[in-house]
């Protein structure tokens, strides 16, 4: 299974060259793991960043091509890996015509409130496995 | 040889958790790159991109630590390898007690102003090759 | 007539306050303006913008209250006034109880792509006056 | 007496008209006031918004010219008034042939870890003073 998040390039994502600055783009992916977890997880971060956070371990991504001001994208994530206290994603963008924008792979930990790794709960490791078997 | 670029975690770059927000790292990263191009490379991105583009095709970077509010970093860039239009760059952040908060590894490609990627100028090129050879 | 743009207070948007750091509360202002254009004026930014501007001359903003991670407020725009090239705009934020956010008031510039001020076209002179005049 | 805060206009900045995109200019000012109570009142935000906080009540903003790409300005703040809890800030920003490229005023209120106005303590009162009355 995989999550779609759509969006539109706006105009404060873009640069003067007029394609979307490459730091806004790692806004978006944070905005797409927020809504997932939200929709799909069904623990919004307002929720768990209150006695926990899920920082970036590592993220590594490729620009395809450029995107503009006004084309709609959607980003594509899907659950690569459950660890412990890791999440393995990958969050592929495209615009509507099937053009890949960006592929991101990207691994989440699980932390306490001082920053030490800690297991995620079990309805939570549920949810990630379940959106790592089926089929989309 | 290696660039060095200082800053301060400042209000602006940290999140509720009181810690760096990851997208403004990468914000850090392009602001390292273009000091660069400036003092090293002799050619300031304003003058640089009205006529070229040099976009990022790709970055993987590890967060080995949280920065907080109010810490020192130094961003050092070096030139890993320079091609026919691209240019692979290791920028590694350190506090100044020298813990490693991130490690990116970047590619960097040099595009006319229609996104098409071409050579990069002789002299631009030879900054990069001297930068790659010396000892820091 | 007024247009009512909702939208929910994300992880990127707050500070280590845990409330909206201000700048961010200008992207929305400016991502409220972009949306109006788009759905109300019937001209989305990416296609004006090839030929002109529509720059922020003048902004007011009063911050009542803070917004907190999680929270979904409403930006409602109004037109106050419709100048040769400009345009007078009142923004109230709320939360979804009617608690009011924020206050802001903004003047914005029709400007063709030198940045001289240009009349505004009769059409979108029209759409800003039905704005003025009609009850919410 | 007023503070000085130079600084150059980067591509993170601009927009695809290649002038600063305003929210931008927001975070500016902010960078400058956090320079200013690091600098001159000698408390750094990063120790002050441990037990206390210094939001933006009010801001009001006119941009009198763009700034573009590589532009180097100088933001210059000056203490207006002070209040039991309150204090008026005038932040100008022009360019270095004396361009003014816009002019802000904004109060900002010394709040505790609830968001309740306090008291200034004397030490910054007196700071504040000083900088209202002495001549540049």
């Amino acid at each position: 299974m995989s999550y779609d998040f759509p969006l539109k390039i706006l105009f404060k994502h873009c640069d003067p060259a007029g394609i979307v600055f490459f730091p806004r783009y790692f806004e978006m992916i944070n905005d797409c793991v927020e809504a997932f977890f939200d929709d799909v997880v069904g623990i919004p971060f307002e929720e768990l960043l209150i006695t926990a956070g899920v920082p970036t371990a590592e993220i590594r991504t490729q620009f395809k091509a450029p995107s503009r001001h006004g084309d709609r994208i959607v980003l594509t994530l899907e659950c690569q890996k459950v660890g412990r206290s890791s999440l393995d994603l990958n969050i592929t963008a495209k615009s509507l015509s099937g053009e890949v924008r960006f592929v991101a792979n990207s691994t989440l930990v699980y932390v306490d409130s001082a920053g030490r790794p800690k297991t995620w709960p079990d309805h939570m490791k549920q949810k990630f496995t379940e959106e790592l078997k089926g089929p989309n």
